[in-house]
């Protein structure tokens, strides 16, 4: 398997495209994002857990229960939840993608990011969509229109072989605040050529997005239009997928792969994050255990303040772990900090030890850390993933609506 | 029942004072508290459910399984939590309250806050214990004494009525960063002069901390020392509560009020915090539903960043309704916010309405702002507390430990 450029695109068979339709006054860029393959897809889904969930998911759902789809559509600007026509104006966004592609509404996936609660413009996206221009180079364009507080374009593609035929997988993601997926995270939409059943498709998908989009937390918010799509037209000319064989598991690993790097990618740029924070837990008695301890260091307001201000500050990271509800002995817990400038263990059988607290600053220091945790309990493990919590956060989301 | 001043101390027979034993080179002020009764107590706690302890909470729950206590020494700049010789130093720091006092180990209730992982300097306060001086105007000492980031001392007490009897019920406690109770919240001790039978003061103290500290996040970080402790020394001699009878009412309401005060005083002075945040949720159809909702709320980073902002940014209320995993209709609910400034509804039947923007601001400017919500589906309620989130407190905890 090798990383390869192309996005979203880098499939055979599918463009892309956006431009600005005017959602939000405020926003000269452009807003508006349509990815579409030239035939049908495999397709699959996973959405919000939030009880409160945007009208938009509702529309994927249905559109999405024949397990066949061909276009994406997607705006900024505008969440469309909680939102006066919230189901109406999805359904047009749907039948304006459809109409301007000549395919049937029902092939269309609808998602929409940005303010909850207000009406979303639908009239400037039935009047521009026209005349958006696709392109099998589209997918930068199309990452950039679904940005909302993300500080860069997200995206990542591979390339696998399977049954002797080359194949491709690749995404875009936004996300940025309000992240602490339940399933997927805020937006996320990958495409392959790969030939492959929706139904295992979906199978590949869920078990996929557990220990990606599920394991990164910026917020502890979750969001109420988290959608992660992807769709398969098949054009690799691969022996179908609809078995859990090797081939199966060829297509998990790139799924893996390209779900776990833009997962990283976000949590990378959190609102306001400086730095990307990995936490590793090693040795638990089970995975569930190993991903709850993971993921409530990942989420503590203090580890994350204390991340931001490289303090070497492990008692945080125990209390933490204690809260999590996951069981576990703290006298036998061991935890390290490392970085591009090296390891430090700060913790030693529960308990504290002396440590060169000038190296830890300096390992600290670095743009991506490791929070690495033995807990001598058992053989599972399991990383989450999460970045810093600084002044801009709160600048960020102390008037996020002007 | 009336609100009188003298806090801890305001009970017939207690007594309390503070010194500094130097527990922490760079803390100019007292760091240590002790609070004593002229004669034995029945005595209760409840203390933190984080899994990771701090060995002071070990030494109280040791002390306390006979329902009886004199006396809480309390220090501040050291959480004996994760630190070597932890249970060794919070027995030895029983033993110094009791030799100065005169009175049993076994009869001192011992409570530690400030930085984990750290070994407590046990000697500072051997030496320095035995200059104490107690007095019964000491609570205001005591209650500096325990502060860490507090940024004011907390207190309060009251007087009511029992069998013709006047009896008194006060308390001091701490609070700041790492609050998001699972029991009680860091430190309060609570004195009263009331008669009533340990099993009885437990139930009460149980009760009463489920509606009023366990319902206060400033942060989501549960701290690993938490302890509240009443001790109830009799002196007031009103006949003896031994059933839940109408005395235990009276005596409830008291304990009710207090802790009620003391808690809000905790998310008030929450670290870096510029206002208290209250969330009341109505007619859920159980109050374990309604409290659920007022907690996600209260806890929200996005919602509480908005607080900051003075934005109402209703569609986040509704979006951490969403993932509190309570039940609830989406499109029945009602918000509104509230203040000495006025009252404004932003969203009714779970979608936005016009509203004045200008006079919204005006609002959620004031220093305490309570958000309303009306789920309508039954009658029970339920209130929650906390702060906004500011660039203080990542001030604050960027650098906790130097």
């Amino acid at each position: 398997m090798k990383i390869i450029s192309g996005g979203v695109c880098a499939a055979s068979g599918f463009t892309a495209g956006s431009l600005r339709c005017g959602i939000k006054d405020s926003r000269p860029t452009d807003d508006t994002a349509l990815i579409v393959s030239e035939c049908e897809c495999a397709a699959a889904a996973v959405y919000t857990m939030n009880r409160v969930k945007a009208a938009p998911i509702y529309i994927t759902m249905e559109h999405l229960e024949n397990g066949v789809a061909r276009a994406i559509i997607a705006n900024a600007g505008n969440a469309n939840a909680c939102a006066p026509d919230g189901i109406v104006n999805a359904r047009r966004m749907a039948a304006a993608a459809a109409k301007r592609l000549g395919i049937d509404e029902n092939d269309v996936v609808v998602a929409s990011t940005g303010v909850i609660g207000q009406r979303l413009n639908i009239e400037c996206i039935e009047q521009n969509l026209p005349t958006i221009e696709l392109a099998a180079d589209g997918s930068d364009k199309a990452a950039h229109a679904i940005m909302t507080t993300d500080t860069c374009a997200k995206s990542v593609a591979v390339e696998f072989t399977i049954g002797g035929k080359t194949c491709r997988l690749g995404g875009i993601c936004k996300g940025s605040g309000m992240i602490h997926p339940n399933m997927g995270t805020m937006l996320c939409f990958i495409t392959t050529d790969c030939a492959i059943s929706d139904d295992l498709l979906a199978d590949a998908l869920q078990n996929v997005v557990r220990k990606t989009f599920n394991r990164i937390s910026v917020d502890g918010d979750t969001s109420t239009n988290d959608t992660c799509v992807v769709l398969a037209n098949g054009k690799a000319g691969n022996p179908l997928i609809d078995w859990q064989d090797e081939n199966y598991d060829v297509f998990h690993r790139a799924l893996t792969e390209v779900m776990t790097r833009l997962a990283r990618m976000i949590a990378a740029d959190g609102e306001g994050a400086t730095k990307l924070i990995t936490c590793t837990v090693a040795h638990a008695r089970t995975e569930e255990t190993a991903e709850r301890l993971a993921k409530a260091v990942c989420a503590s307001s203090l580890v994350k303040a204390a991340m931001f201000g490289a303090d070497a500050n492990w008692g945080r990271v125990l209390c933490a772990m204690g809260y999590s509800k996951a069981p576990f002995r703290p006298e036998y817990v061991t935890v390290a900090f490392e970085s591009g400038a090296g390891t430090i263990t700060v913790c030693d059988k529960g308990a504290g030890i002396d440590f060169d607290e000038e190296l830890a600053k300096t390992i600290l220091s670095e743009s991506e850390v490791t929070i690495a945790i033995d807990v001598a309990e058992g053989d599972a493990a399991a990383t989450a993933w999460g970045c810093d919590l600084t002044y801009d956060y709160v600048r960020i989301n102390g008037d996020y609506r002007t």
